[in-house]
């Protein structure tokens, strides 16, 4: 399900560092070279990678990524190039310290990624920030925005198969109810959305649509400008059909005018490894156009092979 | 810091079980010999020794303890027995499945374990109970005790020492504030006590003190009866002073007409590894007679030497 091309023979880290290192010395920078070598390595191997720099050259990676290079190039290249767990931790932080009720990176990260992920992100965040990420989630966001948040980030999900019918029916009802009262901030809605199991919480949506004749998120549609109805909505999108969630952040990004560069980043950073390729195929069924014409029709330079690189397109080519 | 003694040499864990064995076997249980060997092993030899039994015998030896010896004996042995981790979900557990609002255990472990610790024990939740901790607590709590327990249980706080002392001036006087309102179940008083950490948390508690005139454990007993503010002065103390909060669980335990066993287990059980040795300290300065002649005094046969052996009574006789 990832886009992320990895060759059959690696080279070893040192190697990389090697010509890492001719790319950026000399008489301007290698960008196709850079590319070549971390687009195609995966997370253990860029860990690797980083390491080795550090050890061969005496230089942090990151920081040279960041000398060199410019732009939405160098913020692809250097969130692609952490770690997945210090990468989650440095948008959390980001989207923290910018807090608006339109902000959803935070629900996203906290809905999207595993049980185990999301707890690697949230000890990240501590030896990235020296804080817990529920103490800036919480300081800085209000309301029933901020309350559900706190909850999300805070989950560890129970991951196993195990359906029970009966409390999926008995919460479907309970959701209902409190949709139908217009009282979708109830502390109910809020512990069911935020504590269930992903199959426990499909369950009870599949009988809410079952019972009650609409997929709960058209029931959170009553007001289409509520902030908080829209959080609500993201998060069972993540929750239930994260490849839906990301094709329309996507979409939203790429069809704007002005392309959105830093959704676009986020996403192709953090889902080439794990499942562009089923939300590039929910792409292309939406939006009739392949995602990387798509890319390319909106972007360009090293930033735009960089994003073809990462969803694979060079595969195809 | 703790009273677990572990023999210089420790045999093999087969020999360990080779040894439990004979003491399960024939006429009688061997209770001395079962306690000279379980009350004297940590919890990685413990391991060792629950796997080896299996492996040699194929026993669960828990599921031996459980047949071969009775009340409170076995309880405080199984409890002593279990993994660290499985030992505070199945605290955690029973606590959901009992709920009032007097029941402590599930703010206990929250917090008084480490951040790391009290994860290990939401991940041995999902194992034993196919469920995540904080789905059980947010179904079977209610009320503002129930939004604290939910912080409590998901938190994982950060550990390291910075203290930001503009902060926690600043958040002594939000309490304060809430406080004085009468509004202790404040979102923003459960926020700063959940989130902050141990150590932040104590800076913001003493400039509260030397601000206010008054630990804020007086202020929040305005009504000594109510059973929230009673939740939070445990909390409190759980986060800032464990062996007092641990001192006083025993001191009640053990002076009730009938003694609370099941206090008394749960304490010496789960602190005997950890923090045992500063909490009959603190008990002797409070109560003036030792923790050995405390429990000497209140309980009687293998239950008694279990409990002596593992305050680590024997290497003082």
């Amino acid at each position: 399900m990832a886009t992320l091309s990895v060759p059959s023979h690696v080279p070893s880290p040192s190697e990389d560092c090697e010509q890492l290192k001719k790319a950026f010395d000399g008489w301007g920078t290698n960008e196709k070279l850079i590319i070549s070598i971390l687009a195609h390595r995966n997370a253990a191997q860029r860990k690797a990678i980083r390491r080795t720099y550090t050890a061969d050259f005496g230089d942090d990676l990151l920081k040279t990524l960041d000398k060199e290079l410019t732009s939405d190039f160098e913020s692809l290249l250097h969130l692609w190039t952490l770690d997945p767990a210090e990468r989650d931790a440095t948008l959390a932080n980001r989207a923290v310290k910018k807090w608006t009720a339109s902000n959803q990176v935070l629900l996203e990260i906290a809905c999207t990624r595993s049980s185990h992920d999301l707890f690697l992100a949230r000890q990240a965040y501590h030896c990235l920030f020296k804080k817990s990420i529920e103490e800036d989630v919480a300081q800085h966001t209000t309301g029933d925005f901020g309350k559900l948040l706190v909850l999300l980030v805070t989950s560890f999900r129970y991951e196993g198969p195990e359906v029970n019918t009966t409390l999926a029916k008995q919460e479907a009802k309970i959701l209902r109810k409190h949709i139908t009262d217009n009282a979708c901030n109830h502390d109910e809605v809020l512990r069911i959305i935020a504590t269930r199991s992903k199959t426990q919480l499909n369950a009870t949506l599949n009988h809410y649509n079952n019972e009650f004749g609409n997929a709960i998120n058209k029931d959170l549609k009553s007001d289409p400008k509520d902030e908080f109805l829209r959080a609500l909505r993201s998060t069972i999108k993540c929750l239930t059909t994260p490849e839906k969630y990301f094709e329309k952040v996507l979409r939203l990004a790429i069809n704007k005018t002005g392309t959105d560069e830093g959704a676009l980043t986020r996403v192709i950073a953090t889902r080439a490894e794990v499942d562009m390729k089923h939300i590039a195929a929910e792409y292309q069924r939406r939006s009739s156009i392949p995602l990387d014409k798509a890319i390319i029709n909106d972007t360009h330079g090293d930033y735009e092979d960089l994003l073809l690189a990462l969803i694979g397109h060079e595969n195809d080519a």
